[in-house]
């Protein structure tokens, strides 16, 4: 168990890392950043930094000699990295977490393993196996890579057969799944925490709205029944639990059909916080952040409590441009990123609304 | 006007330096601490820092050249010092806050010229001095050196004739002020922020509870009437203006009697955040460091509304070894300061109680 004065080290440099570091702050914990050469706004709200390479094991051995635990705001962590520094000091959540949820392929067949529902997918080796993947599942249907795939980075939606070629080309022939398009009504997802003691807390789920494959709002409450909403904290929580997971991670599902009639499929886990959580700084007792603290600290979890009902806008790209209007509004909360500069697509901040629901 | 990925400049490297930081980096400013050699909590949360001293110019000067605005933590900040910043970049707030808030003979002369009232007070400069302002103040009083005094530093309590010499040797014959006891039925203080194109926004008055002269509670809603609430925040309003504030600021009140007959003493002016307003973090929907952050970089003040009904405690000294009690308590929130070592009557953090008021 940590106590108040100790270090926590963070992997990697942009707003998750400089968001679970302002969470440590308050805690009476200290922050050491991890990231390499760039743009790290992490660094800003931390008096701890390295700079360097995931591959340069003195800086990375120098780093694990400065911390008590070691957490991480990406699920692309070399797997030599995350040994190398498990063999020093705790990294959690654990490499397995890590190795299951880097790999499309792994981590759906651990979803299924579970008992849990995902979309139908098929592993794709070759163009030979794609077209067949796509006669089996039909059109639509998405290629996606099995590996660093993230806010729609390496997908191709194969729309007929006469764009099997080019999706194949388009995802650079690297090994991946088909994945089954699914006509789903929503999409929700569960952030959740697991402590070391296995005790698990879930935030409410909410509901996402993407915009060309990046989030672009998250709802709560979410337009879900009672129901679906129980089974998506019970599918976290057994997810976490096969894991033997420690800290904050995300579940995200697609709700198909209504009322009576929702299911849910499990889309994918993001083994860190997450960015459908964000709206927790301002609209929970406990933020997503701080929870991750707590549950890598070996500290009891916070209340989830929900403090009104929520809007989680994010600021993508030249959205930030309009920050003097977000300023201005009432009872907004912004949060931006401090990053250099503001490329299409590129997340540089959110903003999110509590509305007291007495008021509403 | 500040834009977001400019620097503040914050001169002290305690709690309160620490939380503005903190308030700073949401916002998208960055954050630069100017502090003397020592523990300085709040070089922690920054990624820019000087360890220097106050008097240190070519430090001073480099400091100004990187950060586009400067504002300061703490009250007694050499005037030559501000003045030789002002004369580089916007010290806010002004140094005549801190010039007519340093020394309390200058503070209570001003607070009567603004039609306010403050306990009868006599300038003292000598034991002969002393002696005649207690023959005309009575007994008990209190005696208080003129300068850099806070949390009960530099007064000495005169219960009666007999105690007037050990009292007088106890402030180091420093130039000091003799007040007169106020049989106050309890104390409160209202942190308001003024902005740069006037505009004041007040907290609700709070109730606050010492012990050994150091904040121990604050609670609201305080328990006084609705009139007594508005004429708090109306003194402190006239105040602000007078001084041409901008940023946060907190004025003490004693408050005389009960009900109908509750009148209000002024005693006195602290030209920064506040010890008082720390259950803003929690419990205002604008925290006083975001607020004090709006006000020095030009932009629109955030609500105040509260949250719910509140309890702040201070951990001051061992307080602080109850961590592991406040982090398992639910819905409590808790904020330590990173201090090393916690020594008598040092504040070391605080823990904020929100109670949503449907609930109560």
């Amino acid at each position: 168990m940590l106590k108040p004065g100790d270090t926590i080290g963070i992997l990697g440099g942009g707003q998750l890392a400089r968001m679970i570091a302002m969470a440590a702050a308050p805690l009476g914990l200290k922050a050491h950043v991890f990231a390499p050469k760039g743009d790290n706004p992490a660094f800003e709200v931390s008096g701890h930094f390295t700079e360097a390479n995931y591959d340069d094991f003195p800086a990375l051995s120098a780093f694990s000699e400065a911390v008590s635990v070691i957490t991480y705001e990406f699920e692309n962590v070399p797997a030599e990295t995350a040994a190398f520094l498990d063999s020093r000091k705790p990294v959690l959540p654990n490499p397995k977490a890590l190795e299951t949820t880097q790999d499309r392929l792994v981590e759906k067949t651990f979803i299924r393993s579970l008992g849990l529902s995902c979309p139908d997918f098929i592993a794709v080796n070759s163009l030979e196996d794609l077209k067949a993947a796509v006669s089996s599942l039909g059109t639509p249907s998405i290629l996606k890579t099995r590996r660093f795939g993230y806010d729609g980075k390496g997908q191709a939606r194969i729309a007929d057969e006469a764009s099997i070629s080019s999706a194949w080309d388009d995802i650079g022939h690297a090994p991946a799944i088909l994945e089954a398009y699914v006509p789903f009504s929503r999409e929700i997802s569960v952030v959740a925490a697991r402590s070391q003691s296995g005790d698990v807390k879930a935030f409410e789920p909410c509901e996402n709205e993407h915009r060309h494959h990046i989030l672009s709002r998250t709802l709560l409450p979410a337009a879900i029944t009672p129901r679906t909403g129980w089974a998506a904290i019970e599918a976290a929580e057994r997810i976490g639990a096969a894991l033997a997971y420690v800290g904050v991670f995300a579940v995200e599902f697609f709700v198909v059909g209504s009322g009576d009639d929702e299911t849910l499929l499990v889309n994918e886990i993001a083994p860190r916080v997450h960015n459908s959580g964000h709206w927790t700084i301002d609209g929970a007792e406990t933020s997503q952040f701080e929870q991750h603290v707590r549950a890598i600290a070996g500290w009891p979890l916070g209340s989830t409590k929900r403090r009104g009902k929520i809007e989680m806008i994010n600021l993508i790209g030249d959205d930030v441009e309009n920050w003097p209007d977000l300023v201005a509004e009432p009872g907004l909360k912004l949060h931006l990123y401090g990053k250099r500069e503001a490329r299409p697509g590129r997340k540089m901040g959110h903003a999110t609304r509590v509305t007291p629901e007495k008021d509403t």
